[in-house]
């Protein structure tokens, strides 16, 4: 055989491998927390979103849920306000939430849509005010409005996904009285899992996986435990910003979902990789 | 009977009343093209809400569709952006596009949905970009991304319909290569309802009805036909931002929607008048 | 505005403030036990009809359940047959089952579904014996025909509720040998509502609701519990007519039917004020 | 083999024999005039109830279609009303309509639905009135309440047998004002046959089927065609009580109706003999 | 009547006698295990096939599973091969199992299903191996490939019943490596029955029933319990041939099957006395 | 990065670059002719049933046909019986058909869904006996049980396809009396993606596609029309195994089937390459 055979016969072995994979997550929902770099960056997106529309389309139901703190920062000082932060959490007054929703469901959430969409109409996007989605309580007056998810109807999540879209879900929730809020999208995407009764859970993050001894290079955990992961919490040896995803794993764990990733957005295809393939790229967390 | 049972009794009649207009409209799809001063005050927007949900309550599909002309203004007055216009078309860039997208999608669209919602979990908010919904052409390239309606795939308002929600449709449209429009509302709103078959297309204005001879108060028509509207066009005596409403009645009615009314969105329950009452308002289009 | 919107303003807010109501409905069945002198006078009888239609059009589910005493000994007496009772029970011989059908089946079952039928197709007549409905016992062989409820088979009245249509029902019953009974309708209104889950069992009767101490026209009460209600009862303060009606509602109650209604059906529209508007009319039992 | 097994060898091979006639005829309707000798003897009506049940049974879909001429005559009678007819129709004012219907659906109707369902709960009575099911024109004012049908809408009775149950329909019709009239059975079995796309129309009569000379015995046709059929009709040896099958039977075979037979219903069982066996009884009409 | 028409009345009569069996297994499953003379005489074979269409045809799902002891021998001594047997059960090397294969699926199954569907295209021809049906383990080294039932996945048959079909299965099972095995076909048979909670499970073989005392003629039982027939089998007087029928009959309706029944193949229309006459035959088993 | 992730990310493009090829054909048919070199290795049969299988995966309809003429010719000579052919058909008497049966049947076909099957229970085995699939009628008495395809009934792989099954199909047919005969493979392929109204007709070969000038190397043509095909067929240029191949792609592309593939069944995963990359192997027919 010549060359171009040889390249086919390649081709063909590394489609043929991911049988197993595709067997094994048909008919199965997979929330995706979509942020960070891989949001940022053109091409990355393009990437991402091709991977999510091959996901839909050998069998798997995928979900992608989204914030986009820089995009709200960055609307809010075009509109000459400057944000706040009481604990890492941004006050939010009702200017402020008008905003958030303007940068959430109009820019990020629509970007997000378009690119999914440039491979056919698959995606529709949602926020958590649609047909009563993402239900939340204020977390605190100080805050303003800042939520947290006190419950998820998932209705109209399932009627997408049985008529085989890809829903996108931005992460705006609203209270018993109608009123807007903003909820922290890790959370909103554990959540979201454990009312689906996802069999996976991915975070696309900026960081290689979860460290045992954060920032030791070396300490990247392949696989945890939830246990372990609670032990690791109270270490205090967590970074910030993984806090929240690390919190959210465990309860989703908890709650029915099956299995928990951390991946490195910034590796191209990294959903593919981590659905398709042996290849074993960031962190795996299962309960027990 | 005392004072008490008369009034009763005046309720009931009333209720009992709207029995022929519940039975005529029962399963048949509205399709309300929302704007001006009923979506602007607070009040008529609450009234608004609450009549399109007891239109769904009451058996009949209502399909909202919204633009949102003086919140984009506002939106790009505050980004520091002043719009610019030919022929009455705004000038569209890819930053006002954003714009545009943030403040109908993120904003416009958000209220209403909101709004509809404060009465039960009925409304998902949608943009043409969602599911392939409203495909468009360039209309010049001097406007920049300023679309005409080519296409319109109305199958994902269909799967929300029958799932006895209620869709609002923020009127942003896609070209064949996933980039994003604006698009002039009350076409938008003509279009869909064709491609739904919809037995009523209703336009909330800020005028009383169809003048045959603008501004003449006596002239307002309670009822007209398409021919007769097209000479009343031809005449030059229509106000300029009724030209697209009327341009879309007939191309709506000489493509099987079975009738289109112009009322006066200032009038509280405007809707529901229209739909449940003897009460003429308004004017009503009929093809002939 | 002039007098006319003024008038059509009024209209709109009660039509709108029919909304709560007719959302709290929505597909919940209401069991109607009519009778009495809303059955026999014409007019009534048409209001009564154009009721009915209003709520399954808005939603809800009836099932109309009727006797008929006055019209079978009406045609008894033509006949040349007196009827004769035992403690208020007709003491019913073969030839007079025979009369109670032709009455129940033949003539008020006929009239209820042509007043009904003259708003649209919607009534379809139904007697205990259709596809097992009703299935009774004997009560007292000094009786003759006349049955006690063993078991109701809902199973055509789902059916011909899930086609939107309202079955009518006259209350005859068959026992295990297929032998026809003339059973109380009153009781076949709580069994059947009982078998359906009602929300809502509706007694139209000719009297203004349950009284404290009857005859005394200050002691009717707006709402009462099954509790007190039995109380009532055993005091020896009920009319005869009102045991079966006050029998039945206690049963259904505490067989899952949610709250039961004893209306004045002298009163026009007396179903609409009832379930659509806050007037308080006759009494609510609810079980406690 | 003893006797016995001999007996039994014989009732299998008769059973195995029906196996072609019960392939052909799975999920076809079949519309049965029931009248005359069949319906007034006991016997004969238990037989032809448990018949109608066998058909269900094994796959078919039989409707019954009943009058009830003698009946109606005695209760008639009985109410002190000599019934009056011109050229074979009854003059029927407002006080014998009342007693018609009071006949057919409390009468006649309720002993065909009793008979059938001492075999299983699979009968439910209709009259032409439920459901907007026989609509009809008035013949002549001469005739009072003497209808024409002038519209089937057959969707009733599509829905029951979509259940698997045996509509058993009462030959009453209603006008556009939803008065009641007395209509011809036999034309309403032929017109329901229609409007039911129905494979066979059977009339289960007094006479041994069509005689090409009446009232010679010898001629009676086993076979005949529709125009076959008019020329006897025109050749006035048709007996009167023939006239209006005869015609039906034609109008039926003419408007998609597959065939029609004349049964003898003095005949035990003539319905199942007709429909499983290949003994010819009656006389088939086809058309052409 | 002449002697035609008795002939005819006994037809009906008997005809007519059917209903309260048909009445009882309408949507009822009917697992046939088929073998033996009544498989190998065309005649009777025919006659078998056109019973258990019969048995389609008014409503019942049977099911047929075989297997061919003699068939596959006969093709194994033409391939050159001598069978041995080790206490009963055929030593089945790799070669073997190819031609166990060939004679069940590739000849007993498409003779069975031939002569089904001479009557209407009926049968569908299964294996074990198709859709996962029949699961084995091996039940001894020294056999080879003979397997013992370990599971069964009823999925396919029920969709083929769900068609309206008849499944006929030939008795292959595979182990978890899909290796064929060969299966004893009365135990396939009561495991089947059980995994589709059969209302029957009917043997056809070559013996007039279960004998108190074999080969005591006058032993036959006409009824027996699973209690006795333990007994019977403790106490030795079972035929080699019957015990897998015996044990797999009180497995079967340990596990849910309601009632066995050993028949006579060799009775032309066995299948049909049985289930549609009062006539007894064989032995019928149920659970106490 | 590190080589790892350097094959990962290649891994990762592969699978990304097969997206528009799943797009294009979900939920499309694909029939499939498996023969020669590629069905009697095992190797290269096992990866054929993995390739099924991934097609069944991502959201094709593949439905495999297979002969078996070499299997045949084996078992006969085992059985003691010499093949005999005229022009290339194979002399079919009755017990040769039996023979093919049990080749076919109950061998090629059972080892094909044994393969499939190792990979989950996808596959379901049919002859065109089961349910009426292949109808055929004699071709020549000369050639005994020899059929040509006279109608295709794909209602069973109609509903196995719905069931998300595989059909594996084994080329015998019945004539209108029950006979079973032999049919050329090529053709029922051909005839069943006509039937099933197919995008797509696979014939696994052992060549490397269709000749201009077989046997000349250098003349296989990538593309070729229907028309340019036909000229070939006429020039006699063609192999004689390639006729009927040749001939049945033509007539199912003029009845309705998208495209044809000729590709050579040596090549590892020919399928997959063909279905799921740009790789062009073998030849592509198109109608024109």
């Amino acid at each position: 055989m010549d060359d171009r055979s040889s390249t086919a016969a390649e081709k063909a072995a590394i489609l043929s491998q991911a049988l197993p994979y595709i067997r094994e997550f048909q008919g199965k929902t997979v929330v995706i927390k979509y942020g960070g770099h891989a949001m940022e960056t053109l091409e990355l997106a393009q990437l991402f979103a091709s991977d999510v529309v091959l996901m839909r389309l050998v069998g798997m139901n995928p979900v992608v849920v989204h914030g986009g703190g820089p995009q709200i920062t960055d609307l809010m000082r075009r509109l000459g306000k400057e944000p706040t932060f009481i604990e890492g959490r941004r006050v939010t007054d009702s200017e402020t939430i008008d905003i958030v929703r303007m940068a959430l469901v109009g820019k990020v959430n629509r970007e997000i849509v378009a690119a999914i969409n440039r491979n056919g109409s698959y995606a529709v996007g949602l926020s958590g005010e649609d047909a009563g989605l993402i239900r939340v309580s204020q977390r605190d007056p100080q805050l303003g409005f800042v939520g947290d998810v006190s419950a998820i109807d998932p209705t109209i999540v399932v009627r997408l996904i049985n008529e085989e879209l890809i829903p996108v879900i931005a992460t705006i929730g609203v209270d018993a009285d109608g009123q807007a809020y903003n909820v922290n999208a890790d959370a909103v995407a554990g959540a979201i899992a454990s009312a689906l009764d996802a069999e996976k859970l991915v975070y696309l993050t900026d960081v290689a996986g979860i460290y045992e001894r954060w920032p030791d290079e070396n300490s990247i955990l392949p696989q945890v435990t939830t246990k372990r992961l609670e032990e690791i919490l109270n270490s205090g040896l967590v970074s910030d910003g993984m806090i929240p995803k690390v919190e959210s794993c465990i309860n989703a764990l908890r709650t029915g979902v099956k299995r928990a990733h951390i991946l490195d957005g910034r590796l191209p295809h990294a959903l593919l990789l981590e659905c398709f393939t042996r290849e074993g790229i960031g962190t795996m967390v299962t309960d027990a």
